[in-house]
């Protein structure tokens, strides 16, 4: 297995990337990473790992490029070259902790869609009370979504989630603003309508209020609206955190409960990062393509780089392609 | 000022909400309350309040019922009898704790529109860190909104906090994907450009995770995405507090540190509870109709008896249809 790593993507890069890759190729078997960027940077952290080599260059695509943009001008930036490594099929998957939207252009431009694929979605694993977890797709590859790219992306979501999971059946849900039949907007109206004619086991509307408790094995949404949900997570755990250690700062009482539940409430900060679920996988483009937190560390490094690992093992792109070669996906005009 | 308030509705009905108004009239000046229900079950709570009279009726709307349908088949239901009140001018406002989806049909149908709003807009307001509180608008009353109807919503929502939360030149923000100039969807894109025309303080563009940080007073959207968003933030901090619990039952340090911090934490608990904010209004209607949480106590209730005493007071509903006459709304066919 060959995976290629944009080494100068994200806020800890190259350092992390570089010590994530280092321990993948140590602990799998018959792994091989390349890793694109500055090699004076990079090689002092490779030590004698002889299964990583290293692409130079020294062009970056920053948080700050215009996506589009950049990818297209930035003809030997780290990640460009990166998914370049893909297309011309010198490695099986990719991984960047870069700017998203880029990862999307790239994805898009560089490495190509499945066909069939309308639009590839930005599908992360979020996390659940029960430490399972769940996929979230789309979280904004694609904010202007039709109907049928939501059934494109159960469709995506379950293989993906039956294969690199290994749970059987995936329930998946729709994302909406009730649970009964007929509840929604425009959109998920008719999305809904076609889900229950797909290849998929459909479990109907669910709600952001249970997302967190496993209402669903796979949730699938517009682009616009699986964000919002994303970062309201994010946004009302980051905030509960703060007004926790706040409430443990109050008096020598609080402080002294504090350094006696320390340790377990880390606990449960860590059951809530999803780095460990590995990154957001690109789903719909021809080759994996996974987008590592921007924050990633060694080890959610190391996470996104066993996910890769696992979507290439399982074949989970062609079986997606073979997948979406029989399912006749209704036009909206056409309804 | 006279209310008129359902007794039926809610979780705890009659009971809490009639505690809560009993604690209103003994404690605002000037204040009658109508309440509609069965006065078998609400004269003994009463007690001697005599600031509050009684309509009876042993009609209900559930919240099985199908809201449209129920409003116009159940003409003697207390939700129905309530908003008469309103509409016939026996009472300047309206509260209920019941189903939500019949409050906004009865609103719509029975209370009506003020001139120059084409939707009106529920809308809670949430909390922050700093116990401030946001406007979050519309959560859910119409799930297909067009560009103009957010920026009635961002007038709305703006008179509201000015004059009954007191906040001068309140700072209105675009949910959104990204807090630059030029993200979003085609809802979002057009939404921005007329904001900027609006009169209000439009800050621009928030995201969701950086809601609860009190980014901005007032934060404008689509009535789908703020119901995921408003959902989001309630299921996040609901399953936190669970695993928090289950952090502090993991053995006896732990347990021993949380009985040091239970009222503490209560007190956090208690900063996340909105009902503290008052029930959520249902702006854009003749006259206020409040919104109570489903599962309001006496307490929740006498919040939203003080919210809608302030919105008679300083006028709201006059003063959002005199604005409102003096903007041109751009249609969205316009552009």
């Amino acid at each position: 297995m060959k995976i290629a790593i944009d080494a100068m993507g994200g806020d800890h890069a190259p350092k992390e990337i570089v010590l994530g890759a280092v321990q993948a190729v140590k602990e799998i078997p018959n792994l091989e990473i390349t890793l694109i960027g500055d090699e004076e940077k990079i090689q002092p952290l490779v030590e004698d790992a002889s299964s990583i080599n290293i692409i130079h260059t020294t062009e970056v695509i920053t948080s700050e490029d215009e996506p589009v943009r950049a990818v297209r001008r930035k003809k030997n930036a780290s990640m460009v070259l990166m998914a370049k490594e893909v297309k011309e099929g010198r490695a099986g998957a990719c991984i960047s902790a870069g700017n998203t939207g880029a990862l999307m252009s790239a994805g898009l431009f560089v490495v190509g869609r499945i066909k069939g694929i309308e639009r590839p979605a930005l599908s992360p694993t979020l996390p659940t009370i029960d430490g399972k977890g769940f996929l979230l797709l789309d979280v904004g590859a694609n904010v202007d979504a039709k109907p049928q790219h939501l059934v494109q992306y159960a469709v995506m979501g379950s293989i993906y989630t039956e294969n690199v999971r290994g749970i059987q059946a995936p329930r998946v849900g729709l994302l909406n603003v009730g649970t009964e039949d007929g509840k929604g907007n425009d959109l998920t109206k008719k999305a809904f309508e076609q889900l229950k004619q797909a290849p998929v086991n459909f479990v109907g509307n669910v709600e952001a209020r249970d997302l967190l408790n496993g209402v669903a094995d796979v949730v699938v949404t517009d682009g616009f609206t699986g964000n919002v949900a994303l970062k309201t997570v994010e946004g009302t755990a980051l905030s509960m955190f703060s007004m926790i250690k706040d409430t443990f700062m109050t008096n020598w009482k609080t402080k002294l409960a504090a350094s006696m539940v320390k340790k377990d409430l880390k606990g449960l900060k860590d059951q809530l990062d999803y780095s460990e679920y590995g990154g957001a996988g690109l789903f719909g483009l021809a080759s994996p393509v996974i987008k590592a937190h921007g924050s990633s560390n060694a080890r959610a490094m190391y996470n996104a780089i066993k996910q890769a690992c696992h979507m290439i093992e399982h074949d989970v792109n062609q079986t997606i392609a073979d997948t979406v070669q029989n399912i006749d996906f209704m036009e909206e005009d056409n309804e």
